[in-house]
């Protein structure tokens, strides 16, 4: 089968003006660069479906036309907001990129099952409010919420700032509905809590970035609304205080801790000369004659009242300063100043682009053994890279770090990051294989890591990988290159 | 190879005193009969090795007779409580049992990482143990937890009374150690709360019942010890109120609620008449006439003080009797009150076996549909086996319910059983199937209910789990012929 041939049957299957073709009228590029411009591709088509039905019909269409020789595969594409370069086609020309936007509905909300169900392509913000709507949270909290999709949150097990209370995108989803690299519909739509028949097909769709099957509907946990929801910002002595805090924390505040995020004094600088409107708390402040050199942001959750979750954090902070955890703490008084504070953490990685080029890093590690590590890290790069800046920052109640390195000062950022990218990256990762960690804590392999994937998995991890690779794709059809390489 | 020549092999990997032989003087009945006495197998060996080399060298032995033609295969064994025959040999004499009882140590236990890491063969009681020990808390907990081993619950993801609030025993594992078909050992022991690298093999293995691998360790969450423990024992006029009463205590207790229990009055009528020591509240006592059919157990974990707790509970119980969702309750003043409310629930099953044999479900349903499934359901099997009586109890905040069906008072219950159970069963299962539920939510499929299994779940998730399995164990070596059929 040809491709035009190809074009022609997916053009009656989702109607031609959704079957999109590059030309000088038609720029592609949302659909074929990866979110963080590094990298653009080219796709034989876009293809648009509005149902289950029509995916299916997609991939029959496509394995049909690879069988007969035409080695087209299918690259599926929610919001393209992934940070590892999986959603968007290589430069072969053969990709289709299977786009799951229009697939765009809310198909039930179930109160008392504290449930939603959903097509793959909404988008998680509107999830958020759909749920917030009926008088539910729905606690997956990511930056790119405004773009990304439940289905690409899934396909990638999307982490975030609530992961320390609620857990990745995994933990909240009860079902799955599934079009197979067969072109078969799995309907694995489940509400249910409990269900211990047979193998667990949810969670390997969940996170296999696409290379197992196109993910096009999910059921969703809700949770119950808090009654307030408090922030402190607070300054800390060492990052061996912040692993002590959060675990009074935990033991204080149990589930109502909702966020617990660390930025190191040269993340939090960065904010405070890109952007000097953000009035960064304890930036430059001396605590005995020194810059402390982390804050943490903790968030706390009450399903009780305010004045109680006032009362509980009042507690917990000054038990952590008495035990020398925290050296001073601001608590917002109101909304406004709590989004303030998150906004702090949150504009780290503008402020670090701001900054110029940087190698960016999404490592997670035992949490009990992280300032062990930063500080052996640390170390090592210090006399690696002389004067290379650590953008340290993330989720420290997850073990998970966003341990970027900046150029020197005034050094040309872009040779810094060409030259020393492989060094910097074989560094860091060996160390983190050190301390027993993972080398994509949240953001998942794409193609940007599936090279690198093969020296820090056990060989036994890979080949089991492999195995259900070519089993479950045995045409490798689906998201080729990503993930694993069969 | 002939079964001599592999049992000496056997022999030489553990050690002659560990390849137990069924003899006069030897009787494996504790190995080759299941918990609930209803199938007796032969075992061409029961095998006990004490490291996870000795298990993967037991599995490269036994894969190369295979091979060789000698058709063995082989069976994982916990503690052998499971309860759908599971971890038993069959009939044909050419089965290994592998017992990993005597893997029984605690490797490491990690609280600033809030993990502690496993033997499979570790006792659950033991593991609860050492956590406490510790100043932990770790939540699986079931009926057979004095027998039933860690390997165990995650291969057959146990479920238990927390499950409401901590998530079956899936939700309580970071990762696995496994001894593959082919004999290799996956060292994936991570004690990470995030790593997107590659597909979720640990998933994968647990609640595959041993036919996809063998679990030898495990790393488990553990949780802060909570500060207070309350338990109430609440008379509700309906089921559809007792769904209320659950988000109501969703919503004011939020993950304080770690137990939410529901008992019909006939099978609280059987723990008054079996064990009349035992004072079940309400009992028979009528409201505006009429005796209550179902009450709850709930249970408030609490991280403030038992004072906060009784302030939380009270405030629930009252805006609940308020809405009429509640029409009279107790609550614990001391443990020794709260052991003897739990024991009531716990004795449930014990009271039902006085009574006669019966036949057991273990059903969920999306908890919104509860009710009506439970009323629609009542009224069918009232029709079609008149007189047959319910003992309705189970875990309702996960949707569970052990829905089972004892012989009409004074019918001969070993006729009723083999005369009725089939019908029963597609009665009950079938209406499962309208509401959307599970035929098996806790208790897994074994070999009791891998017949059933096609008839009750879509062809497509069948032929991906039969995909996974060919691929995984291609020849079908690891505890064949339960789970699913290749």
């Amino acid at each position: 089968m040809s491709f035009s041939t190809l074009l022609q049957t997916l053009q009656s299957i989702v109607g031609p003006a959704h079957v999109l073709i590059e030309s000088a009228d038609n720029d592609l590029v949302q659909y074929v660069r990866d979110w963080r411009g590094r990298e653009r591709g080219v796709a034989l088509a876009v293809v648009r479906p509005n149902s289950t039905e029509q995916v299916a019909a997609v991939v029959k269409a496509c394995a049909a036309s690879n069988k007969a020789g035409s080695g087209v595969s299918i690259v599926p594409q929610g919001g393209n907001t992934g940070m590892v370069v999986g959603s968007t086609p290589d430069a072969s020309g053969t990709q289709i990129v299977l786009s799951l936007q229009r697939m765009n509905n809310v198909r039930k909300l179930d109160g008392g099952n504290g449930t939603i169900t959903l097509d793959a392509g909404c988008v998680l913000q509107n999830v958020q409010q759909a749920c917030f709507d009926a008088g539910y949270l729905f606690p997956l909290s990511l930056g790119s919420q405004g773009s990304c999709t439940i289905g690409g949150n899934l396909g990638t097990n999307a982490g975030g700032t609530q992961v320390v209370r609620f857990g990745n995108t995994r933990e909240l989803c009860l079902g799955l509905e599934v079009v197979t690299a067969q072109g078969e519909i799995w309907s694995g739509l489940s509400g249910l809590r409990k269900d211990n028949t047979g193998y667990d097909l949810r969670d390997l769709f969940i996170g296999a970035e696409g290379t197992l099957g196109i993910i096009t509907g999910a059921t969703m946990k809700m949770y119950p609304l808090p009654a307030a929801k408090l922030i402190a910002f607070a300054v800390l002595p060492s990052l061996d205080a912040a692993v002590s805090l959060l675990q009074l924390a935990q033991k204080h505040l149990s589930a109502g801790l909702t966020g617990f995020e660390v930025m190191g004094q040269f993340a939090l600088s960065l904010v405070g000369k890109h952007f000097p409107q953000q009035r960064v708390p304890f930036l430059g402040t001396a605590f005995s004659g020194v810059v402390a050199p982390y804050c943490v942001v903790l968030e706390n959750s009450d399903q009780e009242s305010e004045a109680h979750a006032k009362a509980q954090f009042e507690r917990l902070l000054e038990e952590a300063m008495e035990a020398g955890h925290v050296l001073d703490a601001v608590v917002a008084e109101n909304m406004t100043q709590a989004k303030q504070l998150w906004h702090i953490r949150e504009s780290i990685p503008l402020a670090q682009a701001q900054e110029g080029l940087n190698i960016k890093h999404d490592i997670s590690i035992p949490v009990s053994s992280i300032p062990e590590f930063v500080r052996v890290t640390d170390a090592k790069l210090a006399e690696s890279f002389p004067g290379a800046r650590l953008v340290n920052y993330g989720h420290l109640g997850d073990g998970n770090l966003h341990y970027n390195v900046q150029a020197p000062e005034g050094a040309d950022q872009a040779e810094f990051l060409e030259t020393q990218e492989p060094g910097v990256n074989a560094l860091v990762f060996d160390m983190v294989m050190q301390f027993q960690g993972s080398i994509s804590a949240e953001h998942g392999i794409g193609s940007l890591k599936v090279e690198k994937l093969p020296h820090y998995k056990s060989p036994v991890a890979m080949e089991l990988m492999r195995t259900i690779k070519r089993a479950l794709d045995p045409q490798n059809m689906m998201n080729p290159g990503r993930v694993i390489e069969v």
